[in-house]
């Protein structure tokens, strides 16, 4: 098994952690704050899944030497803002272990996707990517879930199969790392607009439609950006987005059904008290649209109620007038 | 607008007559049941939707020469298992009218698709299939809903399109006769699967991972069999796919339930007390997979739980130790 090395220690970053030392796996986390790792290396405990005891045999330090040294393979797990900027520290360290972004999201100033960002950042590094339906506290409990790993490079792919695969975990292996990663990035727009329509009490029919329309727009604009449509409907696209939407617990749509009410985006963003993917990502979206040249009504019709006052009832019988069309 | 002729008065055939009828066109409907017949002309109402008042100006017989005389198209809305029987007995009335099939399923005898059925009783008769995520009750209370109208003649689509689209309802165009009809006909399978995962407790991680692989499964059967990759995650396929899914009325999750729980298939059968299409969904994917030669981890491992005496558990731990696999 594999000796690894986890950059990050949030619930996703400790449920990884948690998963791949019960597989056999040596594994070292790295934590920002020095309180965090406190809690992980005496208490064995992480705020964020207070059911879970983390295993003995995982350690935790505040040092990107003391993480890195001798690990097989990297993994990723920091917020996306700050992806770049902490490359940029443990950089120093890397020897030729593969880095895999386990994070999602766009980096908002430059719309590039995290895996670019860190193939500028570490031109000489094999950078992976891993997404899916995820919820961190099933993985601890061994919940069976399923997850795609996403490389141009076939033998990081095997060893990341190597070090999760077990009974619980199944990986799926694809080489369009775009598209692993833009599904996952992109998804929250969809999970925040069936946020919009549960809270306009819109039934099931309308909430169907949503998705799967709402997946032909993201996918549309992945192709174009150079993915494969096929991915976006697999488990880090069609897959991650069903656990979004399903997940009453989703900040997205939480803020979508906000939004539903009828608050301002002023008035969401005091009330949800921290950042809202979704909404950063229609921005980018939006902007990505207007860049490639492609049709996205979803989002565009989002995009007006956010920001050009329109009503969301309006919204949806603008989407439901729009010419006909074939699928 | 249109005269509309809608053979079978259940649910979905008064729904489809219901919002017709409001966007302004003559419908008739045709009934098997004298009763039935009676309910819709003198009480306005359908037993199956309790909260409905039938508009006035749909008329109900129990004639097929009354229903078609006049009619600019059919929708056929009867149980898939007497669409050829009843085919039979209007086919003396039809004169050149497309027949659009509004029913879901197979013909079990012959694993024939409804609208190859329709076309191998009716070889002059333009054929088209209309489905999509739709509980009945939404569509009569003017729900937002999206449909699909397959068919081979665009005009005939362009016709559905014209005296179904309103604010309210929105017709989207397909050629994939194929696709569209086999999207509705096998999802139950996935649908009957997540509630026997419900049952044991599975999580969201699960289910996301569950649906998105058995839709990969179902479109790679109906790719061999002719139909189009992309239809299957349009709305026919995934849509419907998730309405069923979010539905705790369905029949089939219900019998997937019951199977979880541990119950034979002939106490599901008596406890469910009705036809469970998707029981009838498995056995004909799995014949088809043999026929065609394709891989169905998902559809093997539920057909051997009905049939083969695995347990649900140990069907989980063969689904999830699979070979390696790209996505």
């Amino acid at each position: 098994m594999k000796q690894v090395a986890i950059i990050g220690s949030g619930s996703w970053g400790i449920a990884l952690a948690t998963h791949l030392a019960k597989n056999g796996n040596t594994v070292k986390v790295w934590s920002y704050l020095e309180e965090e790792k406190e809690a992980i290396q005496t208490q064995r405990r992480c705020i964020q899944l207070p059911n879970l005891h983390i295993p003995e045999s995982i350690t935790c330090s505040n040092s990107f030497e003391e993480v890195l040294e001798g690990s097989d393979i990297v993994l990723h797990v920091t917020p996306s803002k700050v992806l770049r900027s902490t490359i940029r520290q443990y950089k120093p360290f890397l020897k030729e272990q593969p880095v895999v972004i386990c994070s999602k999201g766009l980096e908002n100033e430059t719309l590039t996707t995290l895996s670019e960002v860190a193939k500028q950042e570490l031109p000489n590094q094999k950078i992976g990517v891993f997404s899916g339906p995820s919820h961190a506290e099933e993985v601890c409990m061994g919940v069976p879930t399923a997850i795609v790993m996403g490389a141009e490079d076939n033998a990081v792919i095997a060893d990341v199969q190597e070090m999760f695969m077990n009974s619980k975990m199944r990986v799926y292996a694809s080489n369009d790392v775009k598209g692993v990663e833009l599904g996952g990035a992109l998804k929250n727009i969809i999970a925040f607009c069936s946020g919009i329509a549960a809270e306009m009490n819109m039934g099931d029919n309308t909430f169907a439609a949503l998705i799967t329309r709402g997946l032909v727009e993201i996918s549309k604009l992945g192709e174009k950006m150079g993915a494969k449509k096929e991915t976006f409907y697999g488990l880090s696209g069609l897959g991650d987005l069903i656990v979004t939407c399903l997940s009453e617990h989703s900040r997205n749509r939480k803020a979508g059904k906000l939004v539903g009410k009828g608050l301002s985006l002023e008035e969401v963003r005091k009330e949800v008290g921290m950042t809202i993917e979704s909404i950063d990502n229609i921005e980018a979206a939006y902007k990505l649209a207007k860049q490639y040249g492609i049709e996205m009504p979803i989002v565009n019709a989002v995009y007006d109620v956010l920001y050009n006052g329109l009503k969301p009832e309006e919204a949806v019988t603008m989407l439901m007038t729009r010419d006909k069309k074939f699928e």
